[in-house]
């Protein structure tokens, strides 16, 4: 494994391989009584979150905890970023106390990559910008692998603003390198004709293609991002590209149903399907704290782990 | 003991007496040099506080900590819950995490019940609307019986708003089942007759009680939860239901006055009786450790321990 | 050691010397793969932060958690201080948890002395109003001592806000008591000629003193509190009082320059300046951690440690 984990794009197969299967070892551990192992122990992580996110930000540092580290946890809010100290400047400080990893999540694209150059400490990226969201498309990968046997040959629609979407972008790297077949979907402002250079099909309606997937990942709504008059509204949204009891019924048998979260409850998809035994979304919030301990496992130096369950 | 610990109302008197009992020996944990047990270690302890407080967060924090359990923290203003996603919604996104236990503070009463229906693991419920606080009855109960030798046989009052206290009704729960005699005092918009049908007495001042009782538990008067015109206006009160150094000379000299802090110093009582020899205010908050590190060790699987310092 | 670190005015020489000679210890350890030792284990730890203070608050946080303690952090903004409670009844309050040490930072001069007299626990006093800062200047004297190979007939500056700065204080206790001779420079209404009397020299350009010195320490201007009218012009003060590289270059080869952080870059020092190689910046947070821990230790009865790396 790499120093830093920045991208889905610059992974090899193998290594995303090795992260799921790792990652199903501690998703067995996670599932013990003792839930911990002293893989971190004395070692530092540096939770850094310069944009607000309950959920990743306790995924990692559950993650963490159950790793044994410690850990000093830092939001924009609170930090001298905020008195015009740049990224780099607030980096050089951190670095001055010896940590051994940090998780970053950051309003542009690229910080993460900024700071791995700059400093001997992993950089682990937890968003940047538009660009990527590794663990993200990971624990989705693990939840397609779980739940479809396999991933290779397997169709899988990504439905949203697709164009502005860093989980999006990590997915459909992670999707073609593991040999799925990507369709997206999404407002055409959302959804340019270039992403068919990324590998991808481009439709433009959620219904010409629900019939035919192995799995639809129905992407977040950012509305605090979206440029006014970008989306004409939330109910029209809802109505061409919401995922619906009548969609899904439209799905086949085995088909499954992603979601990042936190959902925008009748805008992406209802409740009816959240609940659905389609849906695999709470499947995502458990492979995510596995993920991120496999990752953060594997960048320290661990070797990857044998898969402990059956996958062909 | 219970998968959870919802209220003293549905406590046997056993229960309540193995868990002060156990708490005395974590009171004497707390006083070593090396303040910590590996009760919890490798579990995840949730504390989710979705009404603001410090000292009963911290308590409960000091007391997972102390039992080597890993913790995740959060608040209403941090979590998704503000963006509309419903309790159960959070919880389930929680539950995917695998956590152990959930210590949750929630306005609305019943919300521990209702998580403690939905899943495995325990809840511990820290207060709930105007229900119940039943950790804060335990340390309660524990002070008592510290300073007054029993329990049993004892006459306590309550003042203040009974009517909308959790504290009031968890300790009213709480005296009857011990034995004691428990006599209210509040203002009549905060202290309905109905309360007779809980086994208490009603009376209308702090006069006609403070010199008949062996403890007198003051309640906090939340200004912010009182619709207008409920309380005349606070010096009024202070005045007929404060109490003052005048009255604590009124009181039996082994008697002694309780208060979950924080006080409102010269509304509920002025700093000169905080400071009497007769406060046990300090001591619930030492016991409130003992009591919490008690009951997660209790509702984990721990077995009762016995009382370690003689108490008839 | 005492119970306290209060002051660096009350430490005897013998004492400042066992600190920065046990935090060598420590800078050591935090440059391990393992950087924890079970010092601090089951103890517990307070960060009572009423002054906001990002850097400082992880330093001392990063410091317990290597020596292995149990922490229990609050600022001002969630404590019930600002429901006008008195800093003595919230101490009450935390000395009914068991402490073993408590580090405070508090807008108000003595606030920690207040603490240290009334109660058995550790006080270690992180910056209390215009008064003392004692842990910044112990590691700006080990920056010192790494940097310059000792600090007995040195010459330091201090540059800025000498009057309203706790860091000027205590640093000039600290060089004085290592008998360093100490110049001070900063506009009239910031540096009294009643500084003589605590044994330097006061100047009022940095230009006079520029080219004399082993060591400029540069104050952070706090503008917030400045009153109106004490600073003309932010601009201004930079051209008098500011280090750029002209001055930079009148240095001595061998001198440097240090500055508490976060930098109002352009203003107390270019970043030209704080990227030098005379800059001595981000040795100071990385000494920060292990004096931090150096004096947790030390207050917590371990005895001092041999200096590990030569110095004279």
């Amino acid at each position: 494994m790499n120093k830093d984990l920045l991208s889905i794009k610059d992974l090899s197969t193998t290594q995303v391989h090795d992260i799921l299967n790792t990652a199903e070892h501690f998703l067995d551990v996670n599932q013990r009584k003792i839930k911990k192992v002293p893989t971190l122990r004395g070692r530092t992580v540096v939770l850094a979150f310069f944009e607000n996110s309950t959920r990743t930000k306790h995924s990692f540092e559950l993650a963490a905890k159950r790793l044994s580290a410690d850990i000093i946890s830092f939001s924009s809010s609170t930090s001298s970023t905020n008195k015009g100290e740049t990224l780099l400047d607030t980096a050089r400080n951190l670095d001055a106390m010896f940590p051994d990893l940090m998780v970053i999540r950051h309003n542009q694209s690229g910080a993460p990559h900024l700071l791995a150059k700059h400093f001997s400490w992993s950089v682990l990226n937890a968003g940047d910008g538009i660009n990527e969201h590794p663990s993200q498309a990971l624990l989705d990968m693990l939840t397609l692998r779980q739940r479809l046997g396999c991933i290779e040959g397997k169709t899988v629609a990504i439905v949203g603003d697709i164009y502005h979407s860093r989980v999006a972008r990590s997915n459909i790297f992670a999707l073609t390198k593991l040999g799925a077949r990507v369709v997206v979907a999404g407002p055409g402002t959302m959804c340019s004709p270039l992403l068919e250079k990324m590998g991808v099909e481009v439709r433009h309606g959620i219904d010409d293609v629900i019939d035919q997937v192995d799995a639809v990942m129905m992407l977040r709504i950012q509305r605090e991002r979206l440029a006014p008059g970008m989306l004409p509204s939330v109910i029209e949204y809802a109505e061409h590209f919401g995922l619906n009891q009548k969609r899904l019924e439209r799905m086949k048998d085995t088909a499954i149903v992603l979601h990042p979260g936190p959902i925008n409850r009748g805008v992406e998809l209802t409740s009816e399907v959240a609940a659905s035994s389609k849906s695999a979304i709470l499947s995502q919030v458990s492979n995510g704290i596995a993920i991120r301990m496999a990752i953060m496992y594997l960048i320290m130096g661990g070797q990857p782990l044998e898969q402990l369950r059956g996958n062909p």
